[in-house]
């Protein structure tokens, strides 16, 4: 959606292959499971969206197959009203851009599939919806034993990452601030876990946030269970492991939420066969988000991952560059030029000059110089790749969120917009390996902090400069941040109409 | 619902027993399939609504057998995790109030279970919505030839009552207020045809009405097509039969909607074996709703009918009520002090009155008076029963809409608050056949007037006092009556909220 709204499409012809006509603001998933807020104020029609757009066309369908080597994508309507044939068609391309997102992953542990609800998809959040209702009102019913009630009120997340936290905060609001109302007898039955196998839910966050997640959690009398695998989910009771005792436990539940991590899509792992990238969870691509190993495809979001080039492979290349007189040795100013130019080839330079508080490139020669006296000095290679051996230390893959695909999309977008400036007039760093310079400079994420909203009106975030910040006003912060990044003013007041609407009458828990 | 919300349950243990644990706003459903109005703003929680009251219970399950000898309801509830068994229980009644509702009536035309969407669930209102989507989305692949866009674009709606006429005029506004901004290309293809077996549609309405909308579906390019009955229901082809000329024609759609009338639910016609009525369309009650054939056991709403007493039947048994002094004649006061201590029994006595606007029970004898030149006469049994033989015509069974089963569900739980009182002073008529009086007054329908909402902003009314609204003005005193009509103060504020949405920023057509 990001890279569709900011593409110029009067230079080019561009058609949308996917198997929803609508775009879904994914951060917001959570709270639509309980209804604090309703499907369809977080999505908007595509085709609403790109309305002004020219040269624009949609396709209602599922990519089934991508042809690399021959530039065309095969397609299968979602929908089809003939009982005899699919009605696939193909299309050619001379540029595919892949985003289509990734699934959740399984790990292959039985009965998952089967058995547990994802938070993926608009239809997940929904299904889960139901499902809490339906567990409720099972349990409602005169038949039931007391046994029966604590086993279908048995709420369990498997995944103690943003999406199972959030949406165990969120079902814990649901339950104390609306269905105890409805369901007063069934309160002393109700239980939620969180089963996590590191040692802490939220773990990719500041370890404050982490704690204050935990011990908010354990006031809420929601169980966290860390150190904990999943061995098997049965059709009513969940099998886990405890990781330090090796102790096995059989809990009967009433509904599972799978949310330990996301898989490869066929589509994807498919493409990936043919162009021989294996062992892989995601589509590699350079850092100018080309998909490695064929032509003209560009891949971005959680279905791909950029590989970062390391600085140490291209030592002996910039070093050659740096040292224009073949001398054989580098000045401070040698070195400092050189690196200005190429810096944005590495974004992991930044990195590390951020994480070790250095001014500018010429601080990685500092333990160098140091050792000489302060006296300026000539570098030779082998003291240039001890300068540089920890910078390549800082490179990080990606995190799988809606943030980096939205700036990906917007950077992609721009790379194709400036086509035809940039390539008489390059914008990107120094050619190290060859000669000029790159056509585009190569994507840079830029992180703009994170929130985990912990339920009771109650959120923490990581904000930039290593700012945490917990407590209520973070919630208004979070409200405030998430209304402003929906994509159009109709879901932007679809949003702030449904939490109005919850401050005054709950969430609804109609079973439709 | 307007009896669980009049009763009085500090005097009976209610369980309420039904697939839904919600209520319906059944008259907005029209508004749903287009997405002018949302599912879960025209629905609301029963346990809400119930709340505060005492002594309720509330069980999410289909009732699945009525055994009204052994005062006994078989339920199965409506999910059920276990693969086993289906978990059914047995209740116990001493009162029994059916108000389960009809489904559509598809007079075993071949096709139509298969092929057609109906229109009395959420969900049928939830798929049709989808599958409107779907027709427009499906006609926008590239693949699509010119003849598959017509097909798909056909939009057929068979039957011209009240809810495929409101229908139809939904789908005419969705689309040219809002699809035709998204699928421009498609607009040439879209066709919308009403099938209707009768002369007209909207033929229970006054017919100013009537006109009034087919002219305006004229304007509108709604094909209307009356006298002509469907045939069959093909996977591509709806066949019909014209019932003037005989000829049978075939015509390709995209999406059939089928909105001809009522039919029994199986619940409905496996009691109704039992009790032994059969060959009929609904449940037999009295006047007091009480369903003829059985004990204790009360239905209301579509799934019942009223079968008024004949005053002719009981000609005889009232003549010797009214002749006190048994001399074979009535005067004409001796006349009118029966008739107003009875005329609540049969409620067909006042319409004719209004119908042919007399003022009280005396003028029923005016034919008769005029005869004998004015002067006050003694009636004998035969002048008496010519004087009333055309009364009994009015009777008219009521129609299947929310006003009568709301103004049922009201009486019959005044029924039930009064019981007690009324045993020691009974409010009802006198007994004709019996001693003394009935316990209660019989159900008596108020007719509130229905309307009509034609689309484009314009409505059709039937008003009290025969009175005929048509236009703009009609449709805003359309929004204003059912905003008002809201079961909560919830629905209330979403249904408006709605109705702003949709003009800020037009229907979502998400496909979801």
């Amino acid at each position: 959606m990001s890279f569709l709204k900011t593409l110029d499409t009067n230079h080019y012809d561009v058609i949308v292959v996917s198997p929803r006509n609508f775009f879904v603001f994914t951060p917001l998933l959570p709270s639509v499971t309980v209804g604090t807020v309703e499907a369809r104020s977080i999505t908007e029609s595509i085709r609403k969206i790109m309305r002004k757009k020219k040269n624009l066309e949609f396709c209602l369908s599922n990519c089934v197959h991508i042809d690399p080597f021959n530039h065309k994508v095969l397609c299968r309507p979602l929908v089809n009203f003939s009982e005899v044939e699919k009605g696939d068609f193909e299309l050619e391309y001379d540029y595919l851009v892949v985003a289509v997102g990734a699934q959740s992953n399984t790990f292959n542990t039985p009965g998952v599939e089967k058995y547990c609800h994802f938070l993926k998809e608009i239809e997940d959040a929904e299904k889960i919806r139901e499902s809490i209702v339906d567990c409720f009102e099972l349990a409602a019913l005169p038949s039931k034993s007391k046994a029966d009630k604590s086993k279908l009120l048995h709420f369990v997340i498997v995944g103690g990452g943003p999406t199972g936290v959030e949406f165990a905060a969120e079902m814990h609001d649901l339950v104390y601030e609306d269905l105890h109302k409805l369901y007063p007898d069934l309160m002393e039955y109700v239980k939620i876990s969180v089963i996590q196998s590191g040692d802490h839910i939220l773990n990719t966050f500041d370890e404050r946030i982490s704690q204050f997640a935990e011990l908010k959690f354990q006031r809420d009398g929601i169980e966290v269970k860390t150190g904990s695998r999943v061995l098997e989910i049965k059709d009513n009771a969940i099998v886990t492991k405890d990781k330090a005792t090796g102790q096995i436990t059989e809990v009967p539940y009433g509904m599972v939420v799978w949310s330990t991590g996301i898989g490869t899509r066929p589509l994807v792992s498919d493409l990936m066969k043919k162009i021989g990238q294996t062992d892989r969870r995601a589509l590699a691509t350079d850092e100018w988000l080309r998909v490695k190993g064929c032509e003209n495809v560009y891949a971005l979001g959680d279905c791909a991952t950029i590989e970062q080039r390391k600085l140490l492979e291209d030592v002996s290349y910039i070093f050659a560059l740096a040292d224009a007189d073949n001398s054989g040795t580098l000045s401070v100013k040698e070195f400092k030029d050189t690196f200005e130019s190429i810096r944005n080839r590495y974004p992991q330079i930044d990195l590390y000059l951020k994480r070790q508080h250095m001014q500018d490139v010429a601080s990685l020669l500092d333990d160098s110089i140091s050792q000489k006296g302060g006296r300026p000095v000539l570098l030779d290679i082998e003291k240039f790749k001890s300068a540089l051996s920890k910078v390549d230390a800082q490179m990080k893959t990606l995190p799988a969120t809606a943030q980096v695909a939205a700036q990906q999309g917007e950077y992609l977008a721009w790379c194709f917009n400036h086509k035809t400036e940039c390539k008489s007039h390059p914008e990107g760093p120094l050619r190290v390996r060859g000669e000029g310079r790159h056509q585009f400079p190569p994507f840079v994420y830029k992180h703009f902090g994170q929130f985990a909203p912990l339920g009771g009106e109650r959120a923490a975030a990581e904000l930039p400069g290593d700012w945490v910040s917990m407590g209520r006003s973070t919630q208004w912060l979070w409200y405030s941040v998430y209304a402003s990044k929906q994509v159009s003013w109709r879901t932007r007041a679809l949003v702030v109409f449904d939490w109005t609407k919850r401050f005054l009458f709950g969430r609804d828990t109609s079973r439709m």
